[in-house]
C-alpha cells in the first residue's frame, strides 16, 4: 500500500508528525525530541515532503540508523496525486536555482584559476546561496574569521639567499603518515550543499595527491561511504563531536576505528552552537528573493526566533558540553588505540595541558572563526606558543587551521613549529565550484606556491623552515584585496 | 473663561511671555530665567502653542512642580478658533512624519532581529529625525563615541577548552541586588522622542527580565511615573544631575529615596553642555527638508548661534559646576542612606579617589562620547585600572558603559573586573523601534550572546570570568561593518 | 600723455619689458632680475595688462618701493582703445568666477557654522580655485600636512571630575602680552586671493577679540597698512623672511619695529621653495576649464617646467639660505630689541639649541606641511620635548602650529607645555568665506570649544592644563570624517 | 628559394617545429628543450609568424647566438602569399593597440609632469596592456610590492634649521664612480614592450645626466647594443642571472667585462620564477577584450596551466638554483676583476655573510616585490642593519631598491647608510610614456626633490645625511593617494 498526500497531511503536529523523504513516508513523532537539530526544523516540514532540506545534510544511512523500522511507514503513492516534489519539479525553478544554473555555465576554465581566492570567487558565484551562507558564515561580526587570515600578514620573511634549492621537497609526515604537503583537509561539513558528490570530491582528489583528509562528523556522506571512496592506501582522519552519552560516543569511535580511520580529532571548541548571522539570514533572504515581499512586523506575541533555525545550529545538539581534561581524555584513550588530537585549542595554557594530558597532537584552531568570536587567531597562538613554550613542540605535534590561503601562509606556520596546517572552507569552495577537479587544482596551487616560496626563502625541506626565517612586524600591512 | 489665540499672541516677549501647552495657557515670564534649558527656547514659542516641543522632553508633572498655580492662566478657547495644534492636525503631516509612518509599516518582524545592530538599524529608519539626532549624536567629531566601541575589539579571548559548561549562569548582583545578567540600563534621556511610552517600555521589559534600570534625571516620564510602572519587586536606580542649590538637590534625593529607588548614580562628567553637532543641526535639517530652500548668509549682525538651541543643551542648565570630592560626596552621604555611585569616572586617578571617598561604586563612562571629546574609552580605563590598581576592585563595585554592543563585550569587561556593564543608546533604539517588545528582544539577545560566549570561553558563572582569559592585542582589528 | 596698447605691446621681451597695472604703465626691464618671484612670471604678462595677477599678491606700496619713479611711465590711454582689463570686464566672466559668484550667494548663514571644518567647507566652495589651491596645498603627497592634524588624535584625555569649574578662564599671555585665548594667528600669506579685504579682516576681528596676529611677510597688505588697521592697543607680531642681504634685512626689521610690531618670528623652515603640486597645477586646471581642451605632448625641446611658476615659488627668492645659529641669531639680536621667536623648529635638538641661543620663544612648526615633506608633526615634537627635556619650557616659550582645528587640540598642546598655538589656514578660510565676520566666528568657536573642554577636563585656567591630563595612546583612532 | 606559408604550416609540432620571425624561417625543433622560457610558448606559434611576441623580448642577436646557422632555413616568400604579419598589418588593429594609439595622442605635455606618480599614470594610460601587466605585476597578492613603498612612510625627518644650504650637492660615488645623484637605474627588463627604443632611452638619458644604469640580463636590447648606445665616459653596470652551467656563465661575465661594463650585480633573489598573477592574466584579458567572449569551463582533462605562460616565467629557466656562499662567490671572483655586488639581499644575516664573503656591495632588494611575497621591505632591512650592525656599512657599499618614488625616500635611505638607491619600474614607465625625454624628466624631478629635501633638512652634501635625521615612527601614516 502506498500513502496519499491527503493521508499524510494531517500528521503535522508534535503529537503526530510524519514526513516524506525520497517518496517514502516516515513517522518521526517519537524522534522529535532526539533530533540533534531540534524538533522545530522537522515540524516545519511535518505532513509534507522534506527531501529538499533533508538530503544535502544527512548521510544516506541516517534513517536506517536512527529510526526503528516500525516507523518506516512505506512508499508514497506517486501515481495518484503528484507529490509535492514532483509538483515542484514541474514548476519553474527558484530564482536561486536559476542563478546557479546560469553561473555554472559561465565558470572560467580551470586553467585560468590561479589562486585559492579565484576558486572562492567562482564558488561564490556558482553555488547555492544556502551553501555559500553556511560555508562562509562566521560568528557575530565575523571578526575572528577575518583576523585569522589577517594574522598571517603580520609575519614577514627574512629570506636567505645563496642556498642550493634546485631540489626541494615540501612533503612531511603527520602522526607518522606520509603527506605530500604539510597540508591536510580540516573537517568541514555539508559539502553536498554545493555539489552532489560533496565530500567524495575531496576524498578522491586528496587520495590522488597523497594528502590527508580529516572527515567531519557532519559530512553529508557517512563515514563508511567516505572510507569506501578512498584508495586502499589512503589515510583518513576523523573529526569527532563527542556525544553526551559515553556509550554512544565510544561505539562511534570504535566504528570509526574499524572503518580504518587513522586518528581521532576530538573537537573541543564547539560545545554549543554559535551565532552565525549570515547563515541564519540565508533562508529569509531566499524567501524574500522568491516572493519579493519581505514580511513585516505585527504587534502580538513574537514569532519563534530565527536563531536555531539555521543549518549550523542543527548539527550538534547532542554534544557533550561537560568534557573535561580529567575525564574525557582518559576515557577516549580507553576506547581507542588511535592517536588523539585535540581540535580547537585556542591558547597557550591549554596547549600545555594537552601536552601534560599526553595527547598526540593539537590543532590550534578557532573553528574558522565560527565559534567564539574574538578568539585569538591561531597564527597568533602559535607565535606565542613558540615564543614562550618551545618545549611543547617536541611533546606533541602542533597543527593550525584558520585563514590559510597561500603557500606563504603554510611556510610561516611551519617556520614557527607547526607540523602541518589544515584548510577547511577552501576545499568546500573548490569542490563546490569544480567538483573533484577543483580540489585537485587547489592542491596543485598550494604545492606550486609552497615550493616556490620555500626556494625563494632558501629552504629545501620542511626541516629548513625555522623560526629565524620569519619576523612578526609591528605594523599592519595593507590587506589582500578581498579583505 | 477660555483664552483666544488673539489674546495670547501679544504675549510673545521677555517682558510678557505666555505659552499654550495641551490647550492650557501658562504665563512663564518669570520662569524664563529659571528654565533649565534657557530662555531662548521658550521665547521661540512665546504667544504660541508649544505642545509639540514641550511634551516629549518634559515629564507630566513639570508644570505643576515648577510653575506656581497663579501662572496657570486657564484653558484655551478651542471652540472659537481652532488652535494651532488643531490647525496643524488638519494640515498635512511633515515630510519626516510621513517618512516615519511609512518606515514603521515596513519594520521587519522581531524574529528577524539578530543583534543590537539590527535594532539600531530599524530605529534609524523608523524613529523621528529629531530623536535619532539626539540619541546618536556625540561630541565634536564623535571620536570618543566611536572609540568606545572600537576599544572592545582590541581585546581577544584566550578561550579555555574541556571545562564543563552545560550549566551556565550569567546572573550577578549589583550593589547587592540580583540581576539576571551583568547588564543594566544606563541612564539615557528623552525616550519619548521615539516612542509614546518612552522609558516605560524599558521599565516594563527590564522588570520582566529581572534586570535593573538606572532612570535618567532627564527622562520624559517623571521618577514617580516610572516607579509606578515598575513591578513591586523591581529594582530601580536613579541617575542624578545635582542642582547647584544644595537644598533643592537634597530634596530631590529624598524624593527619589522615598519613591523606592535603590541607589543614586551621581553624574560627574557633565558639568556643562557639550558640542553635539548632529543634534544641533537636526532642526535645521528638518526645516530644510520641509521648505526645500535652506537659508543663506546675509551681511549684518549675526543671528543667534545654533549652539545652545539643541535639545541636549536644554537639559542641564542648573547643574552644579562646582562639585568637589571634599564637599559633594560627604554632602550626598549626609542626605541619603542609599548607595552612591559616581557616574562618569574617566581615569585611574579618580577611581582611586572614589575608593578613598568611600563611595559604593563607580561607573567608568565618558557619557557615551557625548561630553568630553577624546576622553579615554571606558574599556581602556578599566584595563589600566585592572593592570595598575587591582586592589580597587575589592573596595567598590566597578561598572562601565559606552560601546557595549555584543555579549562578548560584556564578557571582556567582566574578565577585567567590571561587576556589570550599562547600555544606553541600545535601549533607546530598541524601544523606539518596537516599544517594550524591542527592549525584551534586546535583553534576550544579550542573554543568548553572553551564555554562548561564556560557554565557548569555558566559563559557567561570572566568577569564572578572570583577567587571564582576555588579552589586549597590539594590532587594531578590522572594524565591525557599521564603523 | 597716455600710452596706447599698440605702443605697449612691442615691449614684451627681456630686453624691453613693460606691463600695465591698474591703468598705469611700468618699465620693469631692469627689475626682472630682482623680482623675488623670478622673471618668468613677469614676462608672461610683458606688453600686457598684469593687474589681475599682480594685485592680490602685492601690497599697495610695492611699486613705489621697488621701482624707481623713472620707470613709472605714465597712464594708459583708456579713452582710445579699451584696455585689456576693460575688454575683459565687458566680456563674460571666467567659469571659475561664475562658480564663485553662485556659491557666494548660497553660503549658509553664520549661525549655522558650528566648527572650523564648516568654515573650511564654505571656503572651499566659495573662494577662487587659485586661492583654494594656494591655501590648501602642501608639499609632495601632503603627508606631513595630514599627519599634523592626525597627530592630535593619538592623544586622549584623562579627564578629572569633581573639580570646581564654574569659573573658567582660557586667557594667557604670549611674550608677556595678554591674549584672551592661548591662540594666535600664525603668519599665512596672500589673504586677498580670497577676499578683497584680505588680512585686514583678520586684523580687525583679532583686535576685537583680543587675540594676537602674527603678520606674514607675504601678506597682500603691507605691514604699515595692517598696522594702521589695528586698534591702538592691539598687539601684532611679525613673521620675517630674512633677506640674504643683511643690510636690507636689518632695515626691514627696524621698519617693523618702528611700526609698533611687538615681536619678530624669524622663519627658519623655508630656506627654499618646496614642491606644492596642487598649487602648481592650479593655473593649468583653470586654463583647461576655460578652454575645455588640455594641451598635449609634442616631441621637441621641452617647454619650461611647471615648478617655479606656482604662486608659492614666487615669494621667497631672495631669502637667506645660509642662516646659522652662530651668525643669524646674534645679528638679529643686534638689530632689534624686540623678542625673537624661531618659527619652524622641527626637532628636539634644535629646541635645545634655541634655548642655548637665548631666543625668547620657538614655534614648533613644519610650515603646515608646506615645506619639508615627512617633517614630524609639531604635536609629536612637542610630546618628545616634554618627555625628554621638560627643562626647556622654563627657558623660553614654546608654541606650536599645524593641524589645530578644535578646542581639544589646543588643550592637548597646552597640557604638554605649549604656551599657545597658532592657526594659519583656518583664518584664511574664515576670512575668505565670510570676511571679518568669519574670523570673529572662528574665534568664538575656539573659545567655546576651549572652555567647554577645559571644564569637562576639570581645569579652570591654563595653569591647570598639565601633562598628566593627556595620554599618548598606542592605537590610531578613526579619522575625522574629512581625513 | 623562399618558403611559402603552406610549406611552413605543417611544422607545428614538437617533432618538427618551425617559426617565422621577421620574414625568415627557423627550425627550432631541437631548440625547444633549451628555450629559457620553455617549449610551450614556442609551440603556440609553431608553423606561424612569431615576430610580434618574439621581438619585444629578445635582443637582436638572439637567433644568431643560440641557433646554429643550419637551422636558419631562409626567407619567407613574401611575394606569393601575403604573410601572416602582412595580413595582420592590413587588418584592423587590436583594441588594445587602438587604445594605446588614442592615449598617446592625449599625453599631457612634459611640462605638466610633476612627479614620478604622474609619469606612472601616463604610462598606465599609454603603454600596451601587456607591458603594463609585466612591469606593474608583483608576486601573489602584491603585498611586498606595496609594503616596499609604504615602508618609507614610517620614517619621518627631524629636520635641522639654521644651517647654511645655499650650496647643495647631491652627488656621490658608487663603487668609486661619480654619480650626479645617489640614484641608479636598477635592472629592469623588457623595456621595448613599452617603447621601440626600450632600454636605449634609459641609457641615453642616464648618460646625459651622469647617472649609472645597471643593465638587465633580460633587456630587450643586447648588452653590446646598450654599451654601444652609451657615451664614451658613461658607466654601466650589469645585472647577471647566473647560468647553471659555470662555463657558459663565466663566458657571459667575460663578455660583459670586455664590453666595458664596470660591475657585476649578481641576482640572488630569483632562483625560480614567481607567481605574478597580473602578468599571467594579461594575455587572457587581451583575448577576452578582442573576442568579447571569455572561454568557459568544460569537463574533461584540464588544459595546460596558466602559470609558466606569462612573460615573466619565460626568462630565467636556465638559472643556477644551487648557488651558495661557499661556491658561487669565489667562482665569480675567479672569473672577473670587476666589483661584485649581490642583488637581492633580504635580511641582516645575509648582509653579514656578504661582508664576510668580501663582496664589494649589496643591494637590499626583494626584486620590487616580484619574487618572494612577504619578503621584508628593503627599507626595513636597511633600518635593522643600521641599528644592529652599523659596522657593515664600512665593509661594503649598501644600496637599496624597491618603493623609491620621491626625493625624500632617497634621503631617508641615505640617512640610514645607503650609498645610493636604485629605481626600476619608474624608469620603465618614464621611457614607455615619453621615451628618452621621459627618462630625462624623471631624473630632473628626483634631482629637484632631493636638493629641496636636503636643504630643508639642513644638509648640503650626502655626507650630512646621518641617522639622527630620521626617526621610525610607531604609527602608520595615511597613504599616498595611489596606495
Amino acid at each position: 500500500m502506498a500513502w496519499t498526500l491527503a493521508q499524510i497531511e494531517p500528521h503535522s503536529t508534535p503529537s503526530s508528525c510524519w514526513v516524506i523523504i525520497q517518496n517514502h513516508v516516515y513517522d518521526v513523532t517519537e524522534f522529535l525530541a532526539e533530533h540533534p537539530g531540534g524538533a522545530a526544523i522537522i515540524l516545519k516540514y511535518a505532513g509534507r515532503d522534506a527531501t529538499q532540506v533533508y538530503e544535502p545534510i544527512h548521510p544516506k544511512d541516517t534513517l536506517q540508523k536512527h529510526l526503528p523500522s516500525s516507523k518506516h511507514l512505506g512508499p508514497l503513492d506517486v501515481t495518484a496525486t503528484s507529490t509535492l516534489a514532483q509538483a515542484r519539479d514541474s514548476q519553474q525553478k527558484t530564482k536561486d536555482e536559476l542563478r546557479v544554473e546560469a553561473a555554472k555555465g559561465n565558470r572560467p576554465p580551470l586553467s585560468r584559476i590561479l589562486s585559492l581566492a579565484d576558486l572562492e570567487a567562482v564558488a561564490k558565484a556558482t553555488i547555492p546561496h544556502k551553501a555559500w551562507s553556511y560555508y562562509s558564515s562566521a560568528s557575530d561580526d565575523e571578526i575572528s574569521f577575518r583576523e585569522n587570515e589577517r594574522a598571517f600578514s603580520r609575519f614577514f620573511f627574512r629570506a636567505r639567499v645563496l642556498r642550493a634549492v634546485s631540489w626541494c621537497d615540501p612533503s612531511t609526515t603527520i602522526l607518522g603518515y606520509k603527506s605530500s604537503l604539510p597540508v591536510f583537509v580540516s573537517g568541514a561539513a555539508l559539502a553536498k550543499l554545493a555539489h552532489p558528490l560533496g565530500e567524495l570530491n575531496i576524498t578522491r582528489a586528496s587520495g590522488a595527491a597523497s594528502i590527508i583528509q580529516m572527515v567531519s562528523s557532519n559530512s553529508s556522506f557517512s563515514a563508511p561511504e567516505i572510507a569506501a571512496a578512498a584508495l586502499p592506501s589512503q589515510v583518513l582522519f576523523f573529526q569527532l563531536y563527542k556525544h553526551r552519552n559515553d556509550a554512544i560516543a565510544a561505539q562511534r569511535v570504535r566504528d570509526i576505528e574499524n572503518l580504518g580511520y587513522k586518528a581521532i580529532f576530538l573537537t573541543v571548541d564547539a560545545v554549543v552552537p554559535s551565532n552565525r548571522e549570515r547563515d541564519i539570514r540565508s533562508p529569509w533572504e531566499l524567501e524574500d528573493i522568491e516572493t519579493g515581499v519581505p514580511p513585516v512586523y505585527e504587534e502580538g506575541p513574537e514569532a519563534q526566533d530565527g536563531s536555531g533555525l539555521g543549518t549550523a545550529g542543527a548539527l550538534i545538539m547532542n554534544d557533550d558540553r561537560d568534557m573535561t581534561w580529567e575525564k574525557t581524555i582518559p576515557w577516549l584513550r580507553s576506547v581507542t588505540r588511535l592517536p588523539i588530537v585535540l581540535k580547537g585549542v585556542q591558547c597557550v595554557e591549554d596547549a600545555l595541558l594537552a601536552a601534560q594530558a599526553g595527547v598526540d597532537g593539537i590543532l590550534l584552531s578557532n573553528h574558522g572563526g565560527r565559534q567564539l568570536e574574538y578568539a585569538l587567531p591561531p597564527m597568533e597562538v602559535l607565535y606565542r606558543l613558540r615564543k614562550d613554550h618551545p618545549e611543547v613542540f617536541s611533546k606533541l605535534e602542533v597543527y593550525l587551521d584558520g585563514g590559510v590561503r597561500r603557500g606563504t601562509d603554510i611556510i610561516k606556520a611551519l617556520c614557527l613549529g607547526a607540523k602541518a596546517v589544515g584548510l577547511g572552507r577552501p576545499f568546500l569552495y573548490a569542490q563546490g565550484a569544480y567538483g573533484e577537479a577543483g580540489v585537485t587544482k587547489l592542491i596543485r596551487i598550494l604545492e606550486r606556491e609552497m615550493t616556490t616560496g620555500m626556494r625563494l626563502l632558501g629552504a629545501s625541506t620542511t626541516h629548513d623552515l625555522t623560526p629565524d626565517l620569519v619576523e612578526r612586524v609591528d605594523w599592519q600591512p595593507q590587506l589582500r584585496s578581498k579583505l
